[in-house]
């Protein structure tokens, strides 16, 4: 049993995490903070967790060491109290997006900011295990994952690392959220009246997930247009490629095979029957796993490659709990076994 | 054509009213105010306006004279301003809470505080023209109505009417309302990922609309119970009510035809086959309809008496208009004609 | 280890008892019959179960023996080879309707027929293990229980175990509840176009799932008034009450703070801050909780009861799976911990 | 006054234009056929219509002449019967997909038969009133159009009528649909259960409607990709565009304005502030609006270009009555003034 802390529990992302590890069998979480609800039960703020835990938030000046801490907090503090924090545990996994890029000068391009801590950011490894699970699991500091990137990346991953991609010509890629996306807070466009039923591009180029694609793939050209949907939990990341000519079909399936067939939470989902056929975020709420979809337009030597991820799991906290697995030698599916509901 | 002019127009009431006054055949709106989006374009708040009219919202102090005020204000605001507003346009119709109750201290038993105006209280009509189209057309100062207490009062009206409540014995009444009835400003409950899907009863008694209910029939003993549920227009107000003992169905088929004959706005729904049996407030998005209903168990001498409504339409804008079309003479359906739609 | 097979696996309950089953520490799930899906993948209807299992349906007649038969045939079948089925197994679990009635004339009377086997009903304990653990704790045979049923009995059970209820005085039940109550099979109502945004009475008296709870509390003057809204899991059923005058609100605390203490599926909501206060299907998901609260209107000795359930799992798999757990002597909760997820 | 005939009214394009047309100030509806529910009141099948309208489905073999004829018929059927439907009435408007295109080649490999009536194609008029208004007024047999042909030919039409798209180069069209696109009858896929809250890719390539945006602007390389999401009505076309080097962002506002300056239903929406900044079908519903929208990033020569609709209005009865307006030499906008809900 390792002792973990949430430092930002009160949140979506934290809420997720503590929901996995209070269950988790080699975890015990000793402390989780939250400035805000400081001194409140968990289970007030999350409200699934009644008569699962009698923790309280403690307030972030209160958190004492641990073995591994998990961060939470909103993009842009970690970065300024990694050092602070790096004293307290070994082995940290910051979930915000502090860590996630490996330049400075990427990071500051799509953030807008040049980075508080940049000497930190080459001791952190991008967290995503389907693009290397050898780094992740000998490190000690481990980044979470963009939702949008980690659905964009797995939607390309088997066609990128089959090498079947042209390098010129733009990979467009649409993905489609849900409002769970957009964090715990409110804002005008999230009350319901407002968010209830609509088909809104809230970002058609230059979400900062984008920098994370560009990082994992080292092609420039991918863009992101993002549309929310009437849903809580679930993303469907929809990349347009174009791949070199000549392939068939076949060729596509192999290249899928092998990386559903090496990575235990992707699954390829291309069925001729029934009402499930395509990847769906619909049935992966709770779940860890990523499914993978392609339809390939061969005349026009045009894949549509999908994969659908719900963002707080797979997207997020189900991500970091595969890597905290890794990290610790433990079977990487430890505590990441809720298969999803049907129907939901 | 009168000069009409909206005070409180950037909520989803004063929304509902300009559009509305917009289309109307015989009204002009020459002002609508707006503290918060004063200088906007009327369309940059309610967009399904845009090309629709190049009004921009005023301040509340620039509102000139006009020929009738129609106040869409939070509640509580018209009534320490009435005299000013009432200098300024002969005929008034409020559409908050301020002035539907008759009697200052029921005022003040159910907003916990004493009346600002208890002088204007008498000299207003309680705006529901189902139960007195007479009083409002000779009226020039009108109120609103809850939506939820129209809902009710109109489940109620046939049973009412036709004299079949038993006078004793409690009247439960559970109301399912959508989203839009908590107004245009967003609060923790309404944020979309916690609002989304819920059923969820926010009020189990004690609900300010009650005493609309316990006016329009003179019986205390009224318990509106309320619940939202995911949908974004419309309620539908339940009423379970314990009926003479020796009534058959046709004496209620009687009642229920005498009021919807009565009432251009009232329609019976009770089909024995077809997905569209009972009332329901899902195709009335936007219609001044109220439909109603009814079950019988007569061994019980039990009635469940329904009446669906869009809350922002019979519940609140479209009533109103009704209101103004009666106090001018005007046919009482102008500028009410839109009935909804199927599917939606 | 004890083997178990579902019969009748296809549909929703079936699938939900799939899901639980697969993933039980004590159960290995030897065989699921669908006649409609006989020979597909179990995951091909579950899409859920991808990966996660190699099952494939079988056809009824392939059906051998095992150590339980869990049965979530529809209602009607299974009391017509219930002999049969009998001689597989030395226990069976029926979730359909077939065997919840200990009287034929009571069963006759709901559901319009007599019933097939009628000797069998008293070979059967209703399986709400809230209302008798020993009595199924005993059983070989145990039925399961309507989802509107359980939750209504629920939400009654704290004020009836104490002793609260008026003798005399309906007691009148809402249920608001989601679209898969109504199972795997479309109808021209389910079609999502007309289903979406409902709030639509489509049983104002009589539902079958009210002859439960007559037999739970031996009282006939209780009625269900059931209300389709807008989500897929989930059941609200909100009871009022008459309670004994002279009643404080101590007295209520104290009758439900008794009996959510008793079982552990049972959970107090009753907060004064915070989004969820009282309680709600939509963070119950996937999970067996039952979440009881109330309000009190002492001037008229008003209660107001509520119970959210998840109806595919507390409301039939969950509450079914329990059964078998107290049936052979294991914790209560196993293959039951998910606590359900938020947002959601 | 002129007599109309509805054929086929009881979907939802019929029902649509069956409420457009009892509301349209020129126009008299003297029959309305349905072959399944001949002999009903139309507000049975379509509720909204309730106290509108007493009229009843006629058998189509009961149709007589008329002054014009709107088909609403499946997919298929108009094309058998265009001879002897066209000896009822002058002028005939059919909104299925046989009269669509021009070439009966491309018929044959998008619809997978050969054509019944090819002589009849170039008899028809594509009945999008912003490509060609003038033929359509002087026709007098108009096609309808695909809802997601319609949107997305709206969305790039600004930018071809002006030139700036590049002629090489995949045109990536991804469009977001709600569920009534599917129509009136209900299949597994939409099921309430299985169609709630999906993000379900139902079609990445070949979608029938790429036939008509193929005719309109001349080349082949478009490909549409579908998606459904959890709303009824609605659908956001959003194009992905190569455009020439070296233009400006003012190059593109000046290309929108032009063409929503010239067409009454086209409204740009680009705004910097508030919730509605781009174009969205939710606020549509209703509305015969199409609202456009762009995005540039200008190093990459790319352009997002949106258009949302409401599917049953600009995408099918609205712009059918639209065109009905034109080819009678009234009002564009007759009887098609209402301008959607906010909030809904």
């Amino acid at each position: 049993m390792i002792r973990a802390a949430i430092v930002g529990a009160s949140g979506y992302t934290g809420g997720e995490l503590l929901r996995l590890l209070l269950d988790h069998p080699q975890v015990e979480v000793v402390a989780a903070t939250s400035r805000r609800h400081s001194g409140a039960y968990a289970y007030q703020v999350h409200p699934n967790l009644r008569r699962r835990t009698a923790l309280k938030f403690i307030s972030p000046e209160s958190l004492g060491s641990a073995d591994v801490l998990l961060l939470a907090l909103p993009h842009g503090e970690a970065q300024h109290k990694i050092d602070e924090l790096a004293r307290l545990a070994p082995r940290i996994i910051d979930l915000s997006a502090d860590f996630r890029l490996r330049n400075p000068q990427a990071y500051e391009r799509w953030y807008g900011a040049p980075h508080a801590a940049p000497d930190w950011l080459s001791r952190f490894v991008y967290g995503l295990p389907e693009l290397d699970r050898e780094a992740i699991a000998g490190a000690s500091h481990v980044s979470g994952v963009g939702c949008n990137a980690a659905a964009t990346i797995l939607a390309l991953l088997p066609l990128a690392r089959a090498g079947l991609i042209e390098p010129l010509g733009p990979v467009v890629v649409e993905v489609k959220v849900g409002s769970s996306e957009g964090g715990a807070e409110g804002n005008p466009g999230s009350h319901h009246p407002e968010r209830s039923g609509v088909i809104r591009t809230f970002s058609a180029f230059g979400h900062r997930h984008t920098a994370e694609v560009i990082q994992a793939f080292g092609r420039e050209d991918v863009s992101l247009t993002m549309t929310s949907v009437d849903t809580v939990r679930g993303a469907l990341a929809t990349a347009h490629v174009t791949v070199h000519s000549g392939l068939t079909s076949k060729d596509l399936w192999q290249a899928y095979r092998e990386v559903t067939g090496a990575h235990v939470f992707l699954r390829l989902v291309k069925e001729s029957r029934g009402v499930y056929r395509v990847p769906e975020p619909k049935i992966l709420a709770g779940s860890n796993y990523a499914d993978l979809g392609f339809e390939y337009d061969e005349a026009n030597q045009h894949v549509v490659a999908m994969c659908a991820i719900d963002n707080l799991m797979k997207g997020a906290a189900g991500t970091a709990v595969q890597c905290l697995n890794l990290m610790h030698g433990w079977d990487e599916t430890l505590g990441l076994t809720f298969p999803g509901l049907h129907p939901l």
